[in-house]
């Protein structure tokens, strides 16, 4: 099934995105539609799909707009939410996790995107794409709504790691901007550093540590650094870019997330309340769904894992056609920069002679 | 002008609170309006107000329902927002916060409320109160509202120090769970012990260490303890108490109330937006002002001191007659349940042979 055509097709002159196709919570079908959503947004894009191809290409084949423009490449097994990363890598081989970023690996395509398993999707890509020359600690970054004109900040680490010494923070600020730059077109990305205060003396100590460090390499590496930043700042417009460890990352996105769908089911228990208050919806309901738009998180959606040979976009394990398609915009769009490659420049233009890249 | 019929009327039977009256954002009359709030709510409560008594007088004079109820104890000096802690610990003596904290000191009160400069306040109440037996690390608490029916979740250290080992962590349950009974009235509270994931294995070191222990004390120390849980649960219903250390803890509240922040604002942005919308918003306004007062920081106001010989009740900055009214009924609540008795006494009950209270 895995048609020669298309596969010739996919090569000519389009930004390839390696997909994989299978353990997202919504299956297969959410996923080709989201790449048939891609597909008719941008014509420059083609697509692999790893998976089962008994599922996939009846899927595929009912999209005309897939047509020349989508290699199937089959796989036998899924990663499944459960499965732990260690065992992943170990027996992964036929998954369609491991072919996606295979694929990404061989240097066939720059960037794969995923639904699935993000502890197993860090764990193979570490393994299988390998950490980029003066990286030790690669980072998932997000995008956080935002007041910023752009509308959302960039944070990194949200989770790759569960530490981060002073070396690696000032890493994340690299790979950071260089996100900021390549994804959100920002040429001076504003970066702060995630403290508990504003003030110099205040937080821990590899904290002061990466704040020398960080300040230091603003100039060279062509970003602003406004300094200490505090957790309001990250739905703030203080920064474009929020630098922290894995674990405080990790507690502050999830608390933000908690925080907005409780007021989001407040509102609609009070929306609710009364005959009056169902009205008023309905009245209010075109000013409610631009500000769900703009603070939705399936519109930014995709984690991205940065400072490995190679870019993997992670989506949303409950994405739907909508959240599948915006997180492989975004890897088209980092793909089409060349974003790796200049990341990668970037990073290694930072190594001072005492280090030895890693 | 310190009556002493005024004092002798606030010892009578009545449950006396000491208020530092000067340092918040709103000035003295806010902490007055607040004072007067509560003693109209609750006629068993008195105070000792610290503070320029030239500008006290006459606010408290006008108060008919702080007559005979409120002493006024006069301090020159006040403690300003940008005044380091350590420069306040040195030389603020003739401070009204120093004043406040004293009263609580000698035993005149048992709970204090400041709205001033938190890190001169923590420090303060450590070098004056002095840490309990037992307690490494005191700990500021605060309630964040939740979908629990109690509408709020303990969550414990916000900040009151940057690192916290598995040993405090321990504490930090049981400080939590005694403050949990004895100002939110939860006979049994449940503990979760936040972490970058539910599984087991996953997190720092320390998070798996504190795991056991507090696993350990639940049946002696009289809560259930459902384990991990993630920034998402601080705003849910899996916890009613959420140990943290003092930097993730102050980060994830931090991130929270940005993130409500940028709603509301989105919210009214919304609502402005048309004609129909605006008509809509006064529709919605009852609900959408009883979604508010539930998730409204002011009803909640006050972070609290945990871990000292007495306990003080941080007020927010900013607070207005309804915020510092709420911190003083939470302190009475907290000084007519003798919390702080309790709780020395389930720290100290938890205390191992090996150890040494420090």
């Amino acid at each position: 099934m895995t048609a020669p055509t298309d596969h010739t097709a996919a090569k000519a002159g389009h930004t390839l995105i390696s997909v994989d196709a299978m353990g997202g919570d919504e299956g297969p079908a959410a996923v080709v539609a989201g790449c048939s959503l891609s597909a008719k947004a941008n014509p420059d894009i083609a697509f692999v799909l790893h998976g089962d191809e008994a599922q996939l290409a009846p899927l595929v084949a009912k999209r005309r707009e897939l047509e020349g423009r989508c290699e199937i490449r089959h796989a036998a097994d899924v990663v499944r939410m459960e499965d732990k990363p260690s065992q992943v890598v170990r027996t992964g081989k036929d998954t369609s996790m491991w072919s996606a970023i295979e694929a990404v690996r061989t240097g066939e395509a720059a960037v794969a995107v995923s639904c699935g398993n993000t502890g197993a999707l860090m764990a193979l890509s570490m393994i299988r794409l390998k950490k980029l020359p003066g990286v030790n600690r690669p980072a998932i970054a997000v995008l956080y709504p935002s007041s910023n004109p752009q509308g959302f900040n960039v944070m990194l680490d949200v989770g790759a790691d569960v530490r981060a010494d002073a070396d690696d923070l000032l890493r994340f600020a690299l790979m950071g901007t260089s996100y900021a730059r390549n994804g959100m077109d920002i040429a001076r990305p504003r970066v702060g550093l995630l403290n508990v205060g504003t003030e110099e003396h205040k937080g821990r100590a590899e904290l002061k540590e990466a704040y020398d460090l960080i300040r230091d390499q603003r100039e060279s590496a062509g970003f602003e650094f406004v300094g200490f930043v505090e957790g309001g700042d990250i739905s703030g417009d203080a920064a474009d870019v929020i630098v922290t460890d894995g674990f405080t990352g990790n507690v502050a996105i999830k608390t933000g997330e908690g925080t907005a769908n409780m007021i989001g089911n407040g509102l609609r228990e009070a929306f609710k309340y009364s005959p009056l208050s169902r009205l008023a919806s309905l009245l209010a309901y075109t000013s409610l769904m631009r500000l769900r738009r703009r603070i939705d998180p399936r519109r930014v959606n995709g984690g991205v894992f940065l400072g490995l040979n190679g870019t993997v976009v992670k989506s949303h394990g409950a994405a739907d056609a909508t959240g599948v398609s915006a997180a492989i915009r975004l890897a088209a769009q980092l793909s089409e920069s060349r974003f790796n490659d200049k990341l990668a420049a970037r990073v290694a233009a930072t190594l001072t002679t005492e280090e030895t890249p890693s």
